[in-house]
């Protein structure tokens, strides 16, 4: 049973496997069915985002739907192409193809291996808990500025116009330079399915609503808005054969499905791509994880994050070995996938069944879907990711995480993606160790009447000419053990009756090393001086810990379970609240 | 008066200096007289050992002494030449001179210089908690170490062999390879001073107190030790005329007082020593405030982080200006100079001229003093940094914190300074973040008969099917917002009967964005189970702050001030402590 169990946990679908009914195989057949006509523009169009070949973006949604389904915890995660992993993938690709002079495809498949391979290994070493080190400011501003860098990279396929860049500055000034070439067929087919994209997102569902049609039919049919995009310019172009006129189209696809195969590794591209597919891994993971949890909690299900690395590590290598690029679980094609009834993680293997038999047989048919279609349905589709609510709650709640915030949405904008993750990542960390370098601290006094100990400041307490009671609302670590030490001393010299210091920690959750040695060096200071050092109302963890040093036995004072015990026994010349001598 | 009081906090001299009598002023002469002696053959050495000549040891301990005295809030501070900042300025000084040939005693100059701007800016901004960011078993790792690499360094001198390295396998490798070329002439000095300066410091204040001198005096011979060693082979030497039988010895040194100028300065070699610069300054920084803060202490005064970083900034400054290199506020001298009855900083200044003095009247009789000499005088100085006892107390406290040390010594030893300093500072961060990511929560338990709350695991506790109280001994914030979802949902998925969960923060002292979100999505997804998701025990900044947020409207239950009303309120199936039950 126990064995069982655990290899349930490396393997869930023994676990959900073993129920699995016929009811359970109509919902996912059902939400199969909506989330493969919903991915087969969008793997065609991510791919192009990517840089890639539109093939590429069909191989990455067969096989790792299924590594997914063999691995992942979640039972809804719809995992593919998204937009800005494949924003990311291209900016890495571009970079190093570019030097290298290395293949594109190959290169951006072994990008996908060795995300994969990061992924794996995070897993297997339990090092989910890294992906905590990208604060939500940081992730949402990255996120937000991703969003407007796809939307303006996609308009030079609107316009009909060759323009590229690596940031904001380097497209604008592309698109400003070509927009006089733009091609009039191009644009009307890009602005005509812009148009309808938004009308159909923002309006369509209202609107049929409105006209009676029932509300599963009306989202149904908000959904599959690309696809009639895509079916309605494909057959303009073909029919009056705008490709002849310079409209730029995806062409011939090859017919079949991928073909599986150990992707050529050459140990130099890997030493350049290492970390780019670390960020891929770990941005890709958080937005994968973060989707995944909200959607399990909704049935009181549960995720295990660990897991979730190895089944996403999983899809990637699957990825890489069958010609695709790198991918992770998708926010709204998973919501669809949720909304639509998927109950297990075989709707992923439907989709990818699904996936496979347009790869077999309809790629024939979009030979004349035009790029600014496919340009389009980015454009409308990360206008959602940008958000500027959380943009203004947060400079609302909190200047310190709005300055991480805004750095990451500057530097990726004007930078790259890889300086702007990595530069909001260090920047929350900076100011969590400079908030947590001063800490909160009270001298506080005795609420009159009770055995409650209050602020001095804020509360009329009693006090006592020999003895202050510091309290330090925070644990004692390196960051803050000198401001400790500072704010004792300060004690020390404006106090000149001084006998007894007392250090309340209720709120102190560690004493790392550096501050034992501040809480030593303050003893053996106040012992000069000729004034004892107390603790009060410290944790039994961190007493454990103190009691493996030799600080208790060096202690000039005593260790008192609770301030009041404390109060008592070294208070000897009490002087009423200021407000009551009065 | 105000005016006169913010003068006097960027002038500390306005404030000791009013009150300046005669007996100040004998207690800062004899002070000064006993540091001068102390510090002639330490300038001489510790130049040696920074690479540079020794008059460049002896300008760094003019007029950078005065820099300090004007701006510094330490009153026994001596500052000057010391051995870990001299070993740093040598490997950078040495790695950026064998990379552009530029000259070794101009760029240890521009150091200096740009170690004086770093700190002058970082006391301007008020960075002084830049410093915090190095923890203590970092500090302490990487000074052994330095010790090692010093002590080692220098036995090419006691040996008379060229040997040079930047790590201590390089190190160790040229000693090996040099060591059949011993100059025994130097061997008998070196070793003779070794041994006679190791007596002195170990042995021979007992060995003088047993044959009835008196203790002031005892401890003055000690102080002396190094004078009489340098006096006692510079004779030999002279007698012997030792240098033509290839002992190393001084030479020439020139005569007179360093000459004010603004140094070369090169914008590129600026960008190459910027780095080193700033880890020089923060290493420096951290050791004199340590100091400064222990002797204030003992006197009941204070000093002022920030503007001691000012006065070290004006110190280095002063020394670049005046052709001497990178210095701090030693700690064996600052002890010296405060055992000795140092009042105020005007001791400094008085060391300065006694400096002077020499540098005016005694270069000549130095001519013959031998290197050896100078090396066994540092190795015997530094043999007091490597600090094992502190190793082995980190071991048994914390693992934690002495792989944060193990890195730093095994780096700082076997790649460099900077390399050492650097990955100690990043582990140290690192496994902060990785311990709060994963804070101490528990689910608490009403106490049979009393107000308290309990871990359930811990005590026996009553508890209740539809409300689970989950605390949180940390601050909420992005390194464990994640966990704390993790571990809601957990609750959700193994309590069917779940209708209430309270979030306990008695030890919750701030919430950031990152947190906020989670709590908002733990709120919203509780409710989509049907549960309702309340707070208890809320301090008050926090509290103030979550009120700027729409996090308090949208929540679906209450804040409750204390944990016992909470419970009162939603407790409605109490199920007694399972011991009594049964």
């Amino acid at each position: 049973m126990q064995a069982s169990s655990k290899l349930a946990k490396v393997f869930p679908f023994l676990d959900w496997g073993r129920g699995y009914g016929r009811q359970s195989l109509g919902n996912d057949l059902t939400a199969a069915v909506i989330v493969t006509i919903m991915l087969i523009p969008q793997s065609l169009a991510y791919a192009m985002l990517a840089g890639l070949p539109p093939e590429v973006g069909l191989y990455a949604s067969i096989l790792p739907l299924v590594g997914y389904a063999i691995f992942g915890t979640s039972r809804t995660l719809a995992v593919g192409p998204v937009a800005v992993v494949s924003l990311m993938s291209a900016a890495a690709v571009g970079a190093v193809v570019s030097q290298t002079g290395a293949g594109f495809v190959e290169t951006a498949i072994l990008l996908a291996l060795l995300s994969g391979g990061c992924l794996l290994l995070m897993g297997i070493f339990r090092l989910g808990f890294l992906a905590n080190f990208l604060s939500h400011p940081v992730i949402s501003g990255f996120i937000s500025a991703s969003g407007i860098l796809i939307a303006v990279s996609q308009f030079k396929h609107v316009l009909g116009i060759p323009a590229s860049g690596h940031n904001l500055i380097e497209l604008l000034g592309a698109l400003g330079g070509g927009v006089q070439q733009t091609n009039p067929y191009t644009a009307v087919i890009g602005f005509s399915a812009l148009g309808f994209l938004y009308f159909v997102r923002k309006k369509l569902k209202s609107v049929l609503e409105k006209i009676g049609v029932p509300e599963g039919v009306a989202g149904f049919l908000v959904k599959a808005g690309p696809v009639f995009a895509v079916i309605g310019t494909t057959l303009a172009a073909s029919m009056w054969a705008l490709d002849q006129k310079g409209v730029q189209i995806v062409g011939a696809v090859p017919v079949g499905l991928p073909v599986l195969g150990i992707p050529a590794i050459d140990l130099g591209l890997v030493e350049q791509l290492i970390l780019p597919a670390f960020l891929i891994s770990l941005i890709g993971f958080v937005e994968s994880v973060s989707v995944a949890q909200t959607l399990a909690a909704k049935r009181r299900q549960r995720i295990d994050p660990n897991q979730e690395l190895v089944a996403l590590g999983a899809a990637n290598v699957a990825s890489g070995f069958s010609g695709g690029y790198a991918v992770t679980g998708g926010f709204a094609r998973s919501v669809v996938n949720f909304d639509a009834g998927a109950e297990t993680p075989a709707a992923g293997v439907f989709t990818a069944v699904g996936i496979g038999i347009a790869t077999l047989f309809l790629t024939p048919l979009i030979y004349f879907l035009p790029k600014a279609t496919l340009a389009a349905t980015i454009i409308v589709a990360v206008l959602a990711l940008i958000d500027v609510h959380m943009m203004r709650e947060t400079w609302r709640y909190s200047k310190r995480d709005f300055l991480a915030m805004a750095a990451t949405i500057l530097l990726t904008l004007t930078i790259s993606v890889e300086a702007g993750v990595a530069s909001g990542v260090i920047l929350s960390v900076l100011l969590h160790l400079h908030r947590s370098s001063r800490p909160h601290c009270a001298i506080v006094g005795k609420v009159p009447g009770t055995e409650h100990f209050r602020n001095v400041l804020r509360h009329s307490v009693e006090t006592c000419d020999t003895l202050v009671t510091l309290r330090v609302d925070e644990s004692l670590y390196f960051a803050n053990a000198r401001f400790l030490e500072d704010q004792v001393y300060a004690l020390l010299a404006e106090n000149p009756k001084l006998k007894n210091v007392i250090l309340m920690c209720p709120a102190v959750n560690e004493i790392d090393v550096s501050a034992l040695e501040s809480l030593e060096a303050i003893n053996r200071r106040l012992a000069d001086a000729g004034v004892k050092f107390h603790l009060s109302e410290v944790k039994g963890p961190v007493m454990d810990r103190l009691q493996r040093s030799s600080f208790l036995d060096e202690l000039t004072g005593q260790v008192f379970l609770s301030q009041y015990q404390a109060y008592q026994a070294l208070a000897d010349n009490r002087r009423s609240p200021k407000s009551a001598a009065q």
